[in-house]
């Protein structure tokens, strides 16, 4: 079931790069690059990191394949609306959830300090979309907006506290991903914010 | 000699580094830096997300000589149209196809599967001109423009399936060179292209 | 000693990277991951080209910490003309003296030759700087500005030649590290800088 999840959260995240090399008129190349990075970026960033080499997606080359798929596919479903307005903001919440709550197990899996497995949740949740954002030369957008990494930094905390006291059972798993998905879905609905930090030097 | 050949693949892809880094009018260590990140960031990705750590340029420093006295010579070499004519693509060509052969071919001695290899190897080829782009603070142009990844994904298929084939000859690296050459001249000689993704948003 | 050193120039990288993050008014979290990319982008670097995986803020999370806490803190002091125009040149040469000497160090304990430990250096003291602008949309200004590099370069080399002339001493060390922050200030105090490569195509 999480191992589905996480190929959801794989194609989700592959629809919005692919999304983004549509709005920069890249190539078909280009859209299968960018849907790949945002897939697969945070999860390589964490894995190469922690030393957890040859990377999840050289053990596993199915998730190549669906973000390939997904970015492909985008292509010709661009032009629908419902794509932009409905499906996508709820299903990248969704993805989201599901990175930064396994992104947090894979770590504590390989005997890391429970503060720095949410950090690792953490930035397997953001670290595609920023590439993706940095790739089109632009200012990533998961720095100046909205609750997103914060949503992924709830979820991985309430999954690395729960899996240590309540060890074995998959309710931290669950629980996690409810809280990210909640707390995304509501700053997107009320369109709740971090406070901006703005400093112009007055010299 | 395939060796022989990496070299100039560095030394090449040194030089369209630090012409960009002219463009941009970087100081002598802008220059060195772009020449060098260019030249090995595709290999140096490749290794990292192998696992085969220390990346190549720590075992072996003289791709990291042969990418600094490059990047060094076209500062007093760049006032010559014929490099940017005639030389730079064509060389390029050649870089391209070595770097997404070798590449492939190191990903396989690793023991990765094929369609990862070949991944390895268009990596190879393309990643550090995505760097270099994106270090200018530009898209990086492999994502926009004619057949170029296409050519190293050509060259790493037909190396890698023919070694599965063949294995034990150097046939499969030579033919593969061949095909991406010949198909990156193509497409510079034709303007070939790929079709481009337009999406405006209509909202 | 030089661990608090090196405590110390994570903290000030980490200002210098939400200062950065104030001029394009990012949100708390933008703040939060520009300071501490900043701060530990060399270092990750060069722990994950070495291979020397799980990287150092891993295995000793107290650097996070104060990348941290330092951004979160020049929030408040933002405001203060002091903090721009004197704290922070010079305490910024004195973090990028200890990264390069630090990180050359840590390269030669694991092995690599001297002239890899000076890149090495090199890069633990810029490529942090460098992340911090490209995600700021920006070329990094380390390419293009007065003697910056340089002066890590010179760090990084007194150090390891020192050390191979006198081993088991602290001597290499507090040298490299006089010889790059007197370079650097020298570069601030008198404008100095490397002559730029500009070169704009005729045709």
């Amino acid at each position: 079931m999480i191992y589905w999840l996480d190929l959801f959260g794989t194609m989700v995240f592959a629809v919005s790069g692919a999304l983004a090399a549509g709005r920069k008129n890249l190539d078909l190349f280009g859209v299968l690059v960018l849907a790949v990075v945002t897939a697969i970026g945070g999860g390589t960033l964490r894995d190469v990191t922690l030393g957890a080499t040859p990377v999840f997606w050289i053990t596993d080359p199915i998730y190549l394949w669906v973000a390939s798929i997904a970015g492909l596919i985008t292509i010709y479903l661009a032009r629908h609306e419902f794509l932009h307005r409905r499906f996508l903001p709820i299903a990248d919440a969704l993805g989201l959830a599901t990175f930064c709550v396994i992104g947090a197990e894979r770590a504590l899996a390989f005997g890391v300090n429970p503060a720095i497995a949410v950090l690792m949740g953490v930035m397997t949740g953001v670290f595609g979309g920023m590439l993706r954002d940095v790739l089109c030369g632009e200012v990533p957008l998961v720095l100046r907006r909205e609750i997103y990494a914060t949503a992924a930094l709830l979820g991985a905390s309430v999954t690395v506290v729960l899996g240590m006291v309540l060890p074995g059972t998959a309710l931290a798993t669950w629980l996690g991903l409810l809280c990210a998905v909640t707390l995304r879905l509501a700053a997107i609905r009320w369109n709740l914010s971090l406070p901006l930090f703005v400093h112009q030097p007055r010299g």
